[in-house]
């Protein structure tokens, strides 16, 4: 990362995760906002085709701008389907909550066919039916696996840029996250909106990210012990 | 407020929040030590008779004293059943546990008729059946709904006086909000016990008390929705 | 304790333990890291025979050595079967989840005849059903209740030594401690790895050990008023 020089490190973050791919390796991604996502799975659907995508966070990240920014943590999901490198009809969001965004945004996803669940759904549902269900929804092919970190509770997760209340336990993201990775055909990934050094009980989720990372590493281990 | 002056702050919220009322607005209130309760309800019963009260806390707040101290955060609601501003019949209280109050405050509430819901009873019922139950208990006519924010387990909530492990969840506390008020007819509110600048991770806990206010006002707008 | 000379703070808790126990008294000790374990149980074991053995926690801390160290904070629990003072088939451990330990020593618990929950069965079955298999598989007989606070999340009890995302809530353990202390014929508890001064906030891990452990003395209290 290039201190204070977003463009570039942006383009750096794809040259590099470009230079996994091409090893025949699997990237994980550890943000750094969620803007990183674009310029992530852009280098996966150079190189496997439009990819479906797995998205855990409390915001769709689908608007045009935030603020009057058009690269924002707030939109990398808006590009990476218009530009075709996202399949909408393989794109899945689990942990939805809160004020943002709008009827515009959601209006735009319900068009392109994505899917989308609440948090209201992971709890009437209970998480590994929501998995279940996404899973089914992304079905074959190259997969992609985006974790905002604040798809969590921030009592699980207190270090993260927009913390809302309301969220995932722990528990429930671990499991989460494994079964992806042991279900679909993972291509990369990333966890974003960590923040380590945030006052208070921050360590809690520099904790937390690491057991996503290997907890996903575990369900493609899983994956590749049954053949897949 | 007047900062080292608690008779006249009292006094001075009893005087603001009937201002509101005179102007046809809903009061919410926020927080400060929960005996600011007895003056937040006593306004608005003195404009809309005695009031239905739904009361999430972990402590009953029903002492005739506190450490000697008649006018604490853990009398209020006494003095106001006590003084016919609450009607017991419509007063459910939801989230009790911990070791405060005892047998006396309990036979006392029982003997008015108040209704309580202790946290084994939102574990073991769920929220959502108790908070049907409340509402039916709680029935037609002006309801105040006062929130203290250490029903919370202190993992959701550890800016707060008086913190007890065992609470509920920022998940089910947000919904139970919501529902309260979009079901009764909610004619003031308050958030109280917040501590905002708490050492740790104490800024989710305002986070959260915000978030309580918002879903407080959804559920007052769904029930305008629907006509009610 | 004395102050860094682990040996002779060890002697003096299996002491003091023993002291408290031909005092005809159930001793609860704080910790402290959880080899002290080995001492406690020890004392118990040598007035009543071997002990059964409730333990919540992370890890099993079974093993023959932590990273070279023999008297470890990972190892309490391998010594005290090895040694005879913990009966292996009236062993309970509740809560494992993480990446410790490994292969071997899963091995010799199970050849030792130990029951073990990890935290998918405290999801699964729910934490009442667990704490249900887990009483009817240790018994009759004297019990030592071990509670490492690890076992919770870290978002319940940040202020711990080995922190493992995924873990029980407070009001799960809570609910579990006293049902086993009313159940259980217990002798003994600890309740460890607790650091009540660690940065954020952890004196919400403080406060939960102190609720773990009046828990466990309700638990007691229950179980002697039917005259057990």
């Amino acid at each position: 990362m290039l201190p204070a020089d977003r463009p570039r490190s942006h383009a750096a973050i794809e040259i590099t995760v470009g230079e996994v791919l091409d090893a025949g390796l699997i990237p994980i991604v550890l943000g750094g906002d969620h803007s990183i996502a674009e310029r992530d799975i852009r280098a996966c659907a150079q190189r496997h085709g439009p990819v479906g995508l797995v998205h855990f966070d409390t915001h769709t990240d689908t608007g045009t701008e935030v603020f009057g920014v058009e690269v924002s943590h707030g939109t990398p999901m808006y590009r990476l389907v218009r530009d075709g490198h996202v399949d909408p009809k393989r794109y899945v969001q689990i942990g939805l909550r809160g004020y943002w965004p709008g009827e515009a945004e959601f209006s735009w996803q319900a068009e392109q066919g994505i899917t989308a669940f609440f948090m209201r759904d992971v709890r009437d549902l209970g998480v590994d039916t929501v998995v279940e269900q996404a899973a089914a929804s992304v079905g074959e092919g190259p997969v992609f696996l985006s974790v905002d970190v604040d798809v969590l509770d921030p009592a699980f997760a207190p270090g993260t840029g927009t913390p809302e209340p309301g969220g995932m336990t722990s528990l429930e993201l671990l499991r989460a996250v494994r079964t992806v990775a042991s279900r679909l055909q993972i291509v990369g990934a990333d966890v974003v909106e960590v923040i380590p050094t945030a006052v208070g009980s921050a360590d809690i989720t520099a904790l937390v990210a690491d057991r996503i990372v290997r907890e996903i590493l575990t369900g493609i281990a899983l994956r590749r012990r049954q053949g897949l």
